[in-house]
């Protein structure tokens, strides 16, 4: 393998050419690539040898094992020929995005065409052995995926999961404003909610700044075994329907009548393609000359046959055309010689002679149909982002600092602090980094940057009392779909640009499993020499289980953390910052980071700060540590017991079980550890951020009581923990499923989870209190009860625990001193 | 609280009345039903006390801490009052389907207006202190959440997550020809995928077997914090929009002409209404004379301002027809004296001196509006599907069961076996049980249902050479969409119907976020007295991790039992067959059971049976259990070590590892457990399945090595018996993210969970073996990677691991017996 470095850039497209009139050499040369690429697609399908059937076709050059999908990759094939034509000719920067995943072979196959594939993968040769390593290595074992996949090059998609397809598309589309995107949406994947929704992405598209996407929608009849819906519904319908979606349809249909020949309907899609490229041209120029309102961008329906040019029918049956072309038709053809006879005929229909020279080169006259350099849409440098990425400037996040005279000493809502800060990240990247939320980035906090910047909005505007902080350019993104907006950021990512994604915690998991295709493409890309790494996937996750006052039991969920937890450690990275200045000093490390997804949890409501800026950034960079202050163990012995925390609620909670046992139990050597870095506790050799046992047992001990408060579900703390010594000792309170409640300190309580109960857990737990301290927990089971009848009562809490405040600070407050508090406004859901 | 009963199946509906020529009494009544379901909803958002108004408002009466969301509550509540009049005309069997949810207040009103909230709360009286704490209760300690939730009578549909309600709503709608769902859609849900993938459903619904689904588009205009989408375009676009998803739209616009009094614009409103129901009726008739083609089912454009009829400013900024309406306007009433007087000058709007009696009593001339008994549409019991629950007929199982005359001595894709039994199953229900799947079924080879039913299908026929197995009514749901699929479901079952999903195991993902929702439903319906128990959520993933040949990485995900687990354990069963005749014997299981949900993994691919029917059945009913004729154990005496094994593929690489250490070890005592319900593995204080330490320890020993093999992540495993007394001799091995591979053992190999690495593992933590058989350790360690060679060169597993059989089959075969097999044919992805 050969690494690829940032080509030139290529001069800028968006010229109207008008239509060509091609000659028919020139059609030939793109039936003859179209060709080409489909019998390159079928023999990766089939063949194990004889690759360009210069002998007679055998079972044993037949894969014993046949993988793959045949039946979208005919059409594939068809707009890339056609794009090469045009993106050659109007030296238009173009990127192909494969919404039909499974049609890998001929994404591979198309790259192989315009050299590419051979550039990368310096062992797939452009000779007969190289197109025999082709064919063998694909969906073999120790070979290249079935699907469109991050080994395919010029691809920023994994063909595994369909509906994401458009979202990527516009990801890559904006701050690339010379980037034309082709983007074909299968018409199966057309039927995903994500997908649907997908095309009013163009509500969101600022046709100056941005890039643009030309959806094309392959209508090819069928999914796996059934029609697909929009391929059974009136042409006008359909048409309507696009029309509705906000776009100008161009229906183009092809293969369908045997009459037409190939070089007739290459003729008329060239014409097609070349007059929706003018039309973007034209929208383009206008956009250039100040008018920004949202156009009707074209795309095109593109009606071909499902499995276009494979056999008509097999064993009698209707095989193109059919939902039975969609994986391997001929599935038997090793062993059955009639099948055999169907699939060498089939590959023959090619006509390999005429494409490949005598040393299986393919004919350079076929070849010079593709752009050259970084204009080949397999080698754009879009599609392997980490060529094109720029360190963020980021302003320094110390400046950004809450002041926390002492522990407790102050209050804030952190991610508004970290709002601030994200002011000064947009002003200073002002093309390179932007902000997505489903809705909720005020909600969530994160005002502040409306101070620079706006929300990106294309649709109608009303007017500045109820449009407020919206604009046709704006680093923000928001839309009321958690799929668009991750769909977004992942596009956004994958081509070289930095952003966050700011969600209610419960509902992240609407994204699950695009948080799995993203982690498992970056997984994959790790070990892929020529893709360079791009900027880390950072989730922001501040309207969390603990604070749902608004909306209760359906917004409590805390899993997305044991979701993400479940991919590779070098991957993925979890943090519970449990204050201000630890947020801030967090994200700045997200930020810079590469190739993660790092999911930050924190609280939007206000809530004490416990650590100044030089104490957060050190805990930060230690991930966990013991909290000296809030202990009260003596230097040099043991404690008693450790409180460990995670999480901004849990911190707080065990803050307050720690104030009531240095009150009530004053020789009682107590011990506050808390942890920012989840993954720290795992052990050194399962993640990297892993603490060694040494130093665990250095922090927790090998045989004390630990009762850990967590943000999330308890198990994860056990999971992470089980291995170590002390693991027995080990008693966790976490978020339990119990129904909604209204108060915070309710919701706390319905946990068992509350300072009162976590003081009990350690009478419980130090064998020297069990016996002697029953009237303490006595009065702490009252406190409980006395704190849920006054919620019943006063729809509010307690002032006793509403009001508390760390020691240090009410001595602070005694003492006249006031700690900064930043107000808290609005107070969106 | 008091139950509820079925009730008398009203009269039938679908009458064309023509559009009503209403008094104008008649148009005071729904205004006055619409003002006092307000007066209901804002008092509940902020009354603590004082609830008629009857003194003047103090800060006292103000509730200390302001939850809920008022902007989409006066649409619903207008959409409400005039369904109300609608429905008693026609005497139409109606369900309000509340997409908004948030609107809780509005619905929670709109059930005490008609009764059905005092019928099933009894406390909550028709009085003042009814009405006193009918608010206090809502979003309060201890009482009611701030959505649509199970609490709210007339609901299926938990408000709590935006993008279901048309799922949800022809859901409800299937096989209940003669129902009227009315589903409201906010704009803001609008954009959604699910939403907008949803709208499809019309193809799906077939128009005399089924109900009707009315959609609502609410376009009150705005989200949290946004403007929506679907407001923000013309209106051409969204009508073109509305026809190309196949409906007739209707446009409603309310509330923005300050001129138009409120008559006026109920008039307009009741005769849009009328004209939509006649135009349903029309539908009806002629589907009723046999016209089953899809008809382009009326919907409405709702056009209403955000938080109607509420303040139009507060503080000089626009609050009624702006997003500062979507939750709680005011939210400072009781510190503010400025908010308290625009509070009391808002709720005395509605005059509600006009709306109650001294007593407190809403004035019968206004609840009678609403129609009576069942047809109220807080007190359809379709919205209580328990109530209409009819148990399965099922044929009996064991009928079905593979032959298996030795262990291994057959051969069967075991959903396949299922399909047969499903067949029947249909059969015998006719009209109250579906199978969903997003274009999988065949794919997870439940093909044979095609035997005796269709898959219902209402977009376009071309004939029967492609369109095999679909007609206009059938009992099969294909549509490419986890989520509509998935929706429609849950709509079907809290409906009182039954039904199955089957899916692929790495995309249930997608659906992750919908199971929290419906599980949470489930487990709060178990402590509400009136809901009445529905059938079981039941899933089949038959394409599971380990058997991803066409797919590879992208479809490898085995963490929806991890997902599941984090729920309540008496909400969710998780069972792992191992073969044909003990997934028969589970899904008979299944099929019976009442508010669960159930997870079913069983692998499409050929697989041998290891059990006999009678074996199958008592193995499940255990859930686990010794498989004697697989160990080498001798009564009474402990064994050596413990092959531990859940699901089909780890079940298979045990017993070859048993097979080998049989052959290789003849001394060593080998035990095999087999875990069918994974439940049974947590403690019995955890899950209601769990085993007692005492039942845990007789299975796998305290203090034996336990090698156990596990389908999914292996930390589950560990999480499930941390705390047992030998956990710290369990070695688990199961899925790790390792990157794609195309043939099945090479991907078993991958992750360690092979024969030869079990052996391995068996040698090196039996403390007898290790120093001893270094020899047999080094051969298996050949042996994989002779197996790994194998792959590399052929593109097939090596025969030794690909014809491995157990020697009991094998034994059989040598003496000519064989073993009924059932034929793998189609081999759709």
């Amino acid at each position: 393998m050969t690494t690829t470095t940032v080509p030139d850039s290529p001069a800028t497209g968006w010229r109207a050419t008008g239509v060509a009139q091609l000659e028919p050499a020139e059609l030939e040369r793109i039936d003859a690539w179209w060709r080409a690429a489909n019998y390159l697609s079928v023999g990766q399908i089939y063949l194990l040898d004889n690759p360009l059937l210069r002998e007679k076709l055998t079972p044993d050059h037949v894969k014993p094992r046949l993988l793959g999908h045949w039946g979208t990759t005919p059409g594939l094939n068809f707009l890339y020929a056609h794009l090469n034509r045009a993106v050659a000719q109007r030296q238009q920067p173009t990127m192909y995005l494969t919404g039909p995943g499974h049609g890998g072979p001929g994404l591979v196959a198309s790259a192989y065409l315009d050299g590419t594939y051979s550039e990368v993968y310096s062992d797939i040769t452009q000779d007969t052995e190289g197109v025999r390593r082709l064919f063998r290595q694909f969906s073999f074992p120790g070979g290249i995926p079935s699907h469109v996949a991050p080994e395919t090059p010029g691809s920023i998609h994994e063909g595994g999961e369909l509906g994401y397809a458009l979202s990527h598309a516009y990801g890559a589309a904006f701050d690339n404003p010379d980037l034309l995107v082709a983007a074909v949406v299968g018409d199966g994947e057309a039927e995903t909610g994500p997908l649907a929704t997908s095309w009013h992405s163009n509500k969101f598209l600022n046709p100056a700044q941005d890039g643009v996407v030309l959806p094309i929608l392959h209508l090819n009849g069928y999914k796996i075994a059934n029609p697909t819906v929009l391929a059974r519904i009136p042409q006008d319908e359909l048409r309507d329907l696009m029309v509705g979606y906000g776009y100008t349809p161009h229906f183009f249909e092809g293969g369908y009548d045997e009459d037409e020949s190939p070089l007739d309907v290459h003729r008329r899609f060239a014409t097609l393609l070349d007059e929706v490229l003018d039309e973007i041209a034209a929208i383009k120029e206008r956009a250039a000359d100040g008018d920004l309102s949202r156009p009707a961008w074209p795309m095109i329906v593109f009606r071909t046959p499902k499995g276009w040019s494979g056999p008509a029918e097999i064993d009698g049956k209707k095989t193109t055309g059919s939902w039975r072309a969609h994986q391997v038709p001929l599935a038997n053809a090793r062993d059955t010689p009639e099948h055999l006879a169907v699939l060498e005929t089939w590959l023959r229909s090619y006509r390999p002679e005429e494409l490949f020279d005598d040393e299986g080169r393919v004919l350079p006259e076929i070849t010079a149909l593709a752009p050259q350099g970084a204009l080949r849409m397999s080698a754009t440098p879009h599609a392997n982002g980490g060529l094109l990425l720029k360190d963020l400037r980021l302003p320094d996040f110390r400046d950004y600092a809450v002041d926390v005279p002492v522990p407790g000493g102050s209050t804030s809502e952190a991610p508004r602090v970290l709002g601030q800060w994200l002011t000064d990240v947009i002003r200073l990247n002002p093309d390179n980094f932007r902000i997505f939320g489903p809705d909720e980035v005020a909600s969530n906090r994160l005002q502040a940057v409306y101070d620079t910047t706006d929300k990106q909005w294309n649709a109608e505007f009303i007017g500045p009392e109820v449009d407020e902080h919206m604009a046709r350019a704006g680093r923000v993104m928001e839309m009321l779909s958690e799929h668009q907006v991750q769909g977004w950021l992942e596009g956004y990512l994958l081509t070289g640009r930095h952003g966050l994604l700011t969600s209610y915690e419960a509902f992240i998991h609407i994204i699950d499993s695009m948080f799995n295709q993203h982690a498992k493409w970056l997984k994959v890309t790790n070990d892929i020499s020529w893709r360079r790494p791009v900027a880390s996937l950072n989730y922001l996750l501040s309207s969390h289980v603990w604070r749902q006052d608004h909306n209760g039991f359906s917004h409590q969920d805390p899993g997305f953390i044991d979701h993400v937890v479940n991919k590779k450690a070098e991957i993925v990275r979890v943090y519970l910052p449990p204050d201000a200045n630890t947020l801030l000093s967090t994200y700045d490390h997200c930020l810079r980071s590469r190739q993660y997804v790092n999911v930050v949890v924190a609280g939007k409501q206000p809530a004490p700060n416990f650590l100044d800026m030089e104490a957060a950034i050190e805990h930060c960079t230690r991930g966990l540590g013991i909290w000296e202050w809030a202990g009260t163990e003596t230097a040099g012995e043991k404690p008693d017991v450790v409180l460990g925390c995670a999480g901004d609620v849990p911190t707080m909670e065990v803050l307050a079980a720690a104030d009531i046992l240095r009150r009530e139990l004053p020789d009682l050597k107590v011990r506050v550890v808390n942890v920012v870095d989840l993954m720290r506790l795992q052990d050194a050799t399962e993640h990297p951020h892993g603490l060694t046992d040494r130093e665990f047992d250095g922090l927790f001990t090998p045989d004390r009581p630990v009762v850990f408060a967590y943000h999330g579900y308890p198990w994860l703390i056990h999971r992470l923990t089980y291995r170590r010594t002390g693991h027995e000792h080990w008693h966790v309170r976490g978020y339990k499923e119990e129904g909604t409640t209204t108060t915070p300190f309710d919701m706390v309580m319905l946990n068992d989870l509350d300072r009162y109960h976590l003081v009990i857990d350690v009478i419980d737990r130090v064998p020297s209190l069990g016996s002697t301290q029953a009237g303490l927990r006595q009065r702490m089971q009252d406190a409980r009860i006395r704190a849920r009848a006054w919620t019943r009562e006063h729809g509010d809490d307690i002032p006793e625990v509403r009001d508390w405040v760390w020691p240090d600070a009410q001595d602070q407050a005694d003492s006249g001193q006031v700690g900064a508090t930043l107000g808290t406004g609005g107070d969106n859901e």
